[in-house]
């Protein structure tokens, strides 16, 4: 095998706890790194940040020091991520961006290499990395949907902190030391998060959905290609640091067992099969957290499938680190995918 | 109004947290005690435990000082409430039980106030009070149900560690005390539950589901008389203190809107309706933690439903008090239906 030729590699929010996620994602991977240039605002430019044992200076990002580079990943938020990667993909710079700002956009595709890889090939330099929630819903049902296609799924989620980013993670921490009876800052989250749960990830729509809870439904029609899926998501914050949770009632167009589905889930990429409930073993946040795969356990049939419906329906629990294939993780592996290195 | 009678009451099992709660109830709402009797193991006799403002001593359970009382609620287990129950029911003293012991024998009304009050009629001596989980989303569909008949339920729960008792509510603050580094306990949960989640309460049947999670469906058939009730469940054990919260779809029989519900739910008794999601108001344990309503909020269509469901689907969240409403306070409650003090 030949070496892969070495890339200059960008980040856009390198300060970030997704952005920082990448450069150790990038390491523990060895990606082919000739050159890395870390973005961020005026304010976190001058930070300093290690990557393989050298020191990097964080840069104001500027689409003129982006010139050039074979790579940038963007883990800013959406405004930053429409002032930048739009023009830096035009230079020809292929771009893996994280915030939700292109994901529904249709000259844009929207992967998770182990669901829609072959989407990349449709790439004009921009692809988006989908939202945390529904990379590790999909990647655990991928496997069963190419098998029996998903027709209904019914979410309830349990959200790390690490979704609002480092200030999650400090206001949980934060709240938990403190002596009791300190007002709660409540900064990230509208209400205090330690012993708590808050059902709003998110603004709301007209229908009282709120954005997070729609992007399932939005950006697994994308991926699965299915324009008729059918999703209803409720997404609940949990105090828990950076392993997103997930219960799945699935519907199905054809026949599939739970022994069918776990012999599926076995070998399948990205995902741990961990379902021997007698041996308690199911996916917890506390398995999962601090690496890639999204672990799958607690398949059943689903009791509240009427007659019809019941030798094709199934509920499973699945949980993963949101901050590693919820979002550094998987963006890098499009980028391996784009450059061939997977 | 003629003064009721005072009642001579009994708690089995008043050391924990429930048993002590039912006295905070007892005392919240005036109920007419003339005597009380504390029981609890031979390990916790002795122990001193206050009732508005007088002081009373816990004895070693025995049948024979339970003679004589007008009621005696039940906070113990499920071995304990057999040992003494079923006999003190003979005696002629009114029990009203909160081990899941009684719960699904025909014999035995199981009775949420709010759901089923013409149940407490046909009872011999013995009325069982429901699951914590069960009585909360319960209390929060029936109106609904009155008014549409709910067919099918999916719930996913998100439940507070004091459901395991004051054994698991103390675990989880040791947890989150203990200096980073520290094992965790283990003695109440299977795992550590401080920033982490645990989707096993109970053991599995056959069908891989926990006992928590099919006492929804079964107990559910039984308060609302009818058997072919289809409910499946995903129970979920949370880092917090004690308030449990459920999303839940569910599918009507008959049509009903997002805006009919909340009128229904409005009125409704044990219910309080907070839903104005652009306000920020939602279910949260936070909010109801140490009260006894029921909150219900999210109330949507469920965007999953097929086209022949969705008018008569709905999506909501409720959270109450496990150790209230979900325990002493429902069991006070069916002890003033019988007493005719409601």
């Amino acid at each position: 095998m030949t070496e892969p030729k070495a890339l200059k590699v960008g980040i856009l929010g390198a300060t970030g706890a997704v952005g920082e996620q990448m450069m150790i994602v990038l390491a523990e991977r060895n990606f082919p790194v000739a050159e890395l240039r870390l973005f961020g605002s005026a304010r976190s430019a001058g930070t300093k940040l290690a990557f393989k044992g050298k020191e990097y200076v964080v840069e104001e990002a500027s689409l003129e020091r982006m010139k050039g580079l074979d790579l940038l990943l963007g883990a800013a938020d959406n405004d930053v991520a429409k002032k930048f990667l739009p023009d830096a993909a035009k230079l020809g710079v292929t771009v893996v961006d994280n915030s939700s700002a292109f994901r529904l956009d249709p000259e844009v595709p929207l992967v998770i290499p182990e669901v829609n890889p072959e989407d990349v090939k449709w790439s004009k330099g921009l692809i988006a990395n989908p939202n945390c929630a529904t990379i590790i819903g999909l990647t655990a049902i991928a496997p069963l949907h190419r098998k029996a296609k998903v027709k209904r799924l019914i979410a309830s989620t349990y959200q790390a902190v690490s979704g609002a980013g480092k200030g999650g993670i400090d206001e949980l921490e934060a709240e938990v030391k403190a002596p009791a009876g300190t007002p709660a800052p409540c900064k990230v989250f509208p209400y205090p998060i330690a012993y708590n749960l808050i059902p709003q990830i998110g603004g709301f729509n007209d229908e009282g959905y709120t954005s997070e809870e729609m992007k399932m439904q939005n950006e697994g029609r994308k991926m699965l290609h299915d324009d008729n899926l059918l999703v209803s998501c409720t997404c609940v914050r949990v105090p828990i640091i950076r392993s997103h949770s997930e219960a799945l009632t699935i519907e199905f167009e054809n026949e599939i067992s739970p022994e069918e589905a776990r012999e599926l889930l076995k070998d399948a990429p990205g995902v741990r099969l961990w379902d021997e409930p007698e041996e308690k073993h199911y996916p917890m946040p506390l398995l999962t957290s601090d690496q890639d795969l999204v672990y799958v356990g607690r398949i059943r049939r689903d009791l509240s499938a009427p007659k019809d419906v019941y030798n094709r329906s199934l509920v499973l629990f699945c949980c993963a680190d949101q901050v590693r294939k919820g979002a550094a993780t998987n963006a890098v592996q499009i980028a391996e995918l784009v450059f061939g290195l997977s």
